[in-house]
């Protein structure tokens, strides 16, 4: 054979490759990654909550039992028993058939993305909003405006004057009720049942969020905004804050009128979910698992917010403040005026600990004054020590 | 909670939903996994290849040994040792920093639409090409010319002819060298240096895809193209044909050039492949393990495609015609003039038989005298007796 070593080739990329990055959170999480450092930047659940030996029981139950369904190709909807299992576990009455398995809930965003996004088609975020969601849908190249918000509320008369007529008319407002990430925040319920009610006046499809519902402290939150307009919304869920991320296993319940095309778009991405992943989740949770299972990851993200909370009131400067979620993973911090929390990170990590700057999340005009902690990665004692460092790093810089 | 029934909504969709259509073949799989019907329709392993004792031996080490990372998020570029292996079985001098790591192989291809094709692009493909691929390009809207063959060689006066210039050049030309889905080609050492030295002339950049290339009967296939020209292909391989399709594992070889680009396209479609399924491979195939297993794939494969070969002599009416792939999954039929494979198909599962008609795997103006079979999923015995009832329908049609 005769390897060459021809001078580089000349590649011609797609306009839509100028506005991929690198995932700041991801490049942070690796700075983040070093031993010495207390890092609140991951959105890490703890893996103290894994449920490792009921997943080794699966495995061998599910490779003795059904070796061959477990192994080979499967149908780009997913297995029809867990899409039964989904739509029997939502609050709401969802028809099986509509419930499309997806790699990860990232995949549920990407898949909507190619469906709903044409080049400089409208479309609505939160104020601040996922990262990675952004990260999905700019790809198709959308114009993202953020709805700003009112307390942990969307603001319902911004939205309506952003909704936009004929080719200016947003293609859906994305929004992620529960424990947002990154500000932990959650829409009340009147707020949810405005936006339903909205979402039908305004003819505005709405795509809702919720990896986080499960993690409640103290009491679950109110229903889901499409148990209230099922015909109007797109709904994701996942398993990874729940069992693992690991296995990258999501989903999406959708409307008659766009599910078809998001199997389209499923099957050209990737086929299909992995066969033996969805058996195993299948088998571990088919007997309530997740009624017994979830409350020892609520009881100890709460130990971790509370253990977060007393020491952001024990070390915190003046000015700084902060929301007290009640459940997820996320906190979200705001600097007193003239700080911006990029500017911080450089020192935070030389001092032993990081966050994410806040303007990571925003569609546009980001508060640089903000910052993402999550409180499930890092135990308490760690907590305690990771926010002292911080504290003193703004302490510093003021 | 006040869940209204209301009116459908008004979705409006992305254009690029209107070339969305469901995959021709997974509608036939469908039809044809009625018991009554012997399939030569699927791409389906032969599930008594799948090393089930290993998976569950992996999957028991795993849990134990290194639970946290097999359930963890993991890095989207995929997990180092992984990436590693794979750089090293491949014949040439692979850089493991430049291994992606993706959810089966086709999810490469979504990546690659996603970084090389702009609405109206130019790309080449082979004439017959691999269905998966066309659906997983088009969504990018490019404009597919198919480069005619010459027996199972590429055309590479025809190619030259097709690359185009400025605006119009191709953007790359997609192929299959080994045992090619759907026609079983396999194109020969000449063809594939010709293929190189042109892709450097013509400055052209090639996607090599390699699902099948371990899947040889008598002598392994000429070495990849990437190995002649490896700043100017990204190669494409799986682990699907050689351990198990339903793990979704495939991976990716990049130049320097595009492979930052490819990452954040994977980071932003699912964030990374299940860190579980890549710990498992790697746990199965880490002692030399497919060195030891995929003999006997061949070996199977072998005397299955012999059965075939042998039936189709036995009782095709004259004027069919076949070749004698040399690997891989797929035997490729042409019928006498006048038959249209796809007028066939309804009579053929209504007899018992079935197949996937050849229009399908063009890019345009289809050879609707085609038809793929494959060879791999049912048994020798069946098929012996799907053959005959395939001539039967196909005598009845002349």
């Amino acid at each position: 054979m005769s390897a060459t070593a021809s001078p580089a080739l000349h590649w011609t990329l797609a306009e839509r490759t100028k506005v991929m990055a690198p995932s700041a959170v991801r490049e942070i999480l690796k700075i983040s990654q070093r031993a010495d450092v207390i890092s609140f930047a991951g959105g890490l659940p703890s893996p103290k909550t894994f449920p490792v030996e009921e997943f080794a029981r699966a495995c061998a139950k599910v490779l003795h039992d059904q070796s061959t369904a477990a192994l080979q190709y499967s149908a780009s909807e997913g297995m029809p028993s867990l899409r039964r299992m989904v739509a029997e576990a939502l609050p709401w009455d969802v028809n099986p058939d509509r419930v499309l398995i997806t790699t990860g809930s990232q995949q549920a965003l990407d898949l909507i993305a190619k469906v709903f996004i044409d080049p400089g088609s409208r479309i609505l975020v939160e104020t601040p909003t996922y990262l990675g969601a952004l990260q999905a849908f700019s790809p198709m190249q959308p114009v993202v405006d953020g709805v700003p918000a009112i307390g942990e509320d969307v603001d319902i008369e911004a939205l309506k004057a952003l909704r936009g007529t004929g080719r200016d008319a947003a293609r859906y407002f994305y929004v992620l009720p529960n424990f947002q990430n990154p500000s932990g925040g959650m829409m009340s319920d009147a707020n949810r049942s405005a936006l339903a009610d909205a979402c039908q006046a305004l003819e505005l499809p709405i795509i809702e969020d919720n990896p986080y519902g499960e993690l409640w402290f103290d009491q679950p939150p109110p229903a889901p905004i499409s148990s209230r307009v099922t015909d109007g919304t797109v709904y994701m869920g996942s398993f990874s804050k729940v069992l693992a991320p690991g296995l990258r296993l999501g989903y999406i319940v959708a409307p008659d009128a766009v599910f078809p095309k998001l199997v389209q778009a499923k099957q050209a991405a990737d086929l299909h979910t992995p066969s033996f992943n969805q058996l195993i989740v299948e088998e571990v949770i088919k007997d309530g698992f997740l009624d017994r299972h979830v409350p020892g990851i609520r009881a100890l993200y709460k130990a971790q917010r509370d253990a977060m909370l007393e020491a952001l009131r024990e070390h915190m400067p003046e000015g700084v403040t902060w929301n007290t979620p009640n459940g997820g993973m996320f906190l979200w911090l705001r600097m007193p005026e003239g700080i911006d929390t990029s500017a911080l990170f450089d020192t935070a990590v030389a001092n032993g600990v990081a966050f994410v700057p806040g303007s990571a999340f925003y569609a546009s005009r980001p508060d640089v004054r903000t910052m993402r902690l999550s409180f499930v990665t890092v135990p308490a004692e760690r907590i305690r020590v990771g926010i002292a460092k911080l504290a003193a790093v703004i302490r510093q810089a003021q």
